[in-house]
């Protein structure tokens, strides 16, 4: 006690005597040093904090987006507390036994988003186990003949050549698209249960019980998916086509309109404008999308609408027709935003021409979404592709009257003189024209597949009364317009 | 034996028999059924024998194409092998013992074909297991010290309410991108562990064994990736880049050269130029797979010329305004195809012009495939630039000398006179070129991106002698045509 106390004196009488030497050089670094290390500390738990928060409110924005997918995270944890049952209860445990394990793995591998991808990985699973564990069982009954010598050789080699090859198999893109998981579940259940069957010795009740165990788990998993809130990869795929469909009409409509009004009236609803213009964006990322839910959507049962062979490799091509109309609605965007300004003047008088075709074209696309939103045929878009093919004809006034203008190469005097103006001027529009007619010809080509998804989906025609008041509506809309353009185009463009 | 001889005969009585009381009316009949059956059986089998015919050859043609892989399938199954190793040796048997299995179902599952892919994985299976394990086995304590009753409820709601969680977060782009597969280990071992802790009674010893093996199976894992022939993700993305610049060139350049070519030199080599002529569509296509990599190759060490900070997000930049690029080069593409034939009297006059601008932008863009190719600073990237932006001023004659042409609005009578022609003639030239000219700038994107990627890795200059001679074989090629076109364009683009 005596020692410790004069210990401590001394540590006192020693700090105190450095204090006192350099009081007036060395406390306030000290203290400054103390308070940065507490700022320092201060300021990164602030920003730990401000991230943490930043996270949750993107993680809020998530679940308020789609609160199916909070229903889903219900779902798992659901499924995961059923399968647990196999272990709290006694008759359930001794059935199965400490592999119960195997069916909780199941269930946390297995359960997917969608009913589609789920029913795809749970057969995956199944048929990898199978086939993986008759061949190991095999394996090892070869293994177990052939002596003591031999037998890890053999297992060795087996493993080694089945592996590599099943891994090859995984690289072939038919095999990928449909079997990736169940290859690779090959893999790791022949590794398993013949590399155990060495120690294990009852290698034929192990493969038994990891196969029953899985069918537990992937049936509890699919029954859960397809009955509390199902989610369909099919309906999910339809629902993005024609939101798509949507989006493409919205942004030409909105891209030409914008390039036509005129300066002044710049209201509140810009932003929303510009984000409607930006729709096309959706449609150039969403190839990934759709070939995934595609090739979920043909695992599912019939659905809905859907019947079982609905045939949903034709959405992918939908897709396909839509995407290559959002190049060229890419290129007008970026056409309408370039530097070089048009000449008013004509401008103004092709204005009328150019809205028509895109106000006509993005009618056909809303019609085609609304053709498969209601998966009934429409009875008025082959007015509307005449409506929309006879704008274009009007964009390009002199095509039909000079059908032989190859022969007029080098005598280009010989035409009448009507307005002339700087090239530069026309530029502009001279491309906005012609990226219209070539889109105009790219929504041809989605007319085309859609018609063939309601051949092939037996799609049934529409009821009368609604597309005859639509139709109605439309000339009312365009008739006028149409007169007035005509006129115009050919003050403006007889020769220029 | 007797009765067996008589039932013998019998039967052969009986048969002989049946086949003399219908011998003319059955044998036909039965025999066409059976040859019917023969032949489905015959068609069955040649056709399956063709189908696996047929999957034998795509896959050695996978295999062809890029034999890396087939050594990636070895190297999983030399990595197999060794872990299996743990079950042959006793001394190392004994050390983990049954749970050896952890160890193998690792390697089959983390390990990937780049490098970067199987230490993410990696990374991600260890933090997942450890966090899970470390939280489960403090549940399980809070919950055996609550009693017999309230043990099950409180393992099965925080098994609930974990697992929904972690669901949930695969959900958020930013852990979805980095530590989906990490949310899975957690449910999954937390579920494991907590759940068995529940009749095991050495809930420590389980997840201690857990995650030994999974070290185990991870580092072997990452070692046999990186020493026996490692791909890098790094090197793939980088590869993709400079290769998907060349294709973006090589189809400008053709695209253009294809249209103004003259229709009589078809020749032998015109599948292979077809081929040159849709590279753009990898472009329009490497989007899933430029980010792929870029996410595994920040979890690569450093490698060949890259360092472990090296920007990889940079790439991706690169890649979406080569894309951008490649829309404009479809719609391009599409303008060219369709049935609009220009006047062949100013195709031919401006058909230098546009070659040019085609010629100097896909050197600029080989140019750039060059800098990151050889990771040098090009010293005449500038003067590429230059000449391109030089060639595209000139296929717009009238823009520099008439900036005020807004205010010319509705006087269009003033101008002069030269040459007149359908304005229908035009169309597919005056698009051409103004497509070029967004081409040109989105070019001008490429090269910011590239330049801001060398700044960012440090690139070196590169070394004088070879940019000199190439600039000076540039101007060689380019000088004379140049002024030719200047003087063409003068004389059939003045006024028009």
């Amino acid at each position: 006690m005596a020692s410790d106390q004069n210990e401590v004196s001394k540590g006192l009488e020693w700090r105190i005597k450095v204090a006192d030497g350099s009081s007036e050089i060395l406390v306030p670094e000290a203290k400054s040093a103390a308070t940065r290390v507490l700022l320092c500390l201060k300021a990164f738990i602030v920003g730990l904090a401000s991230k943490v928060w930043k996270f949750l409110l993107k993680a809020w924005d998530v679940g308020v987006d789609d609160p199916r997918k909070v229903i889903h995270c219900l779902k798992v944890g659901m499924a995961l507390t059923v399968v647990s049952l196999f272990y709290y209860m006694r008759p359930l445990y001794d059935g199965v036994g400490g592999t119960a394990m195997w069916a909780i793995m199941t269930v946390v591998v297995v359960f997917e988003n969608t009913v589609g991808a789920t029913i795809c990985k749970s057969l995956n699973r199944m048929s990898g186990t199978f086939l993986a564990g008759f061949l190991a069982v095999g394996v090892q009954w070869i293994a177990s003949q052939s002596g003591n010598r031999f037998e890890p050789i053999i297992i060795g080699a087996s493993v080694f050549l089945l592996a590599s090859a099943a891994t090859f198999s995984r690289f072939i893109p038919s095999v990928k698209a449909r079997f990736d998981y169940g290859a690779m579940i090959f893999i790791l259940t022949f590794s398993l249960v013949s590399i155990s069957g060495y120690r294990v010795d009852e290698v034929f009740n192990l493969a038994h019980r990891r196969l029953s165990t899985i069918i537990i788990g992937t049936t509890l998993c699919i029954i859960v998916s397809m009955l509390v809130c199902p989610i369909w990869a099919g309906q999910e795929l339809f629902t993005l086509i024609f939101r798509n469909m949507d989006k493409l009409a919205d942004s030409l409509e909105g891209c030409v309109g914008e390039y036509f009004k005129d300066g002044d009236d710049i209201d509140d609803s810009d932003k929303e404008c510009h984000k409607k213009l930006q729709g096309y964006k959706c449609v150039l990322s969403s190839k990934a999308a759709e070939d995934s839910m595609a090739n979920f959507a043909r695992w599912e049962p019939a659905h809905g609408g859907f019947n079982f062979r609905h045939p949903w490799k034709q959405y992918i091509k939908i897709g396909a027709s839509m995407r290559s109309c959002a190049y060229c609605i890419e290129a007008l965007n970026s056409c309408i935003n370039s530097e070089n300004q048009a000449n008013e003047y004509i401008k103004k008088h092709i204005s009328n021409n150019c809205l028509k075709v895109s106000s006509n074209s993005s009618g056909v696309i809303r019609e085609l979404a609304l053709t498969i939103k209601t998966m009934k045929k429409s009875s008025n878009i082959h007015f509307l592709v005449g409506d929309m093919n006879n704008a274009v004809q009007e964009l390009q006034p002199e095509a039909a009257e000079t059908p032989e203008n190859k022969t007029t190469e080098q005598q280009p005097a010989s035409k009448t003189v009507v307005t002339i103006m700087p090239i530069v001027d026309i530029i502009p529009l001279v491309t906005l024209t012609s990226l219209l007619i070539e889109i105009v010809s790219r929504i041809n080509g989605i007319v085309d597949a859609v018609e063939e998804l309601a051949d092939l989906a037996e799609f049934k025609p529409a009821s009368n009364d609604k597309c005859g008041k639509d139709d109605d509506q439309l000339n009312n809309n365009f008739l006028p317009d149409q007169q007035k353009d005509k006129d115009t185009m050919k003050k403006v463009f007889p020769r220029v």
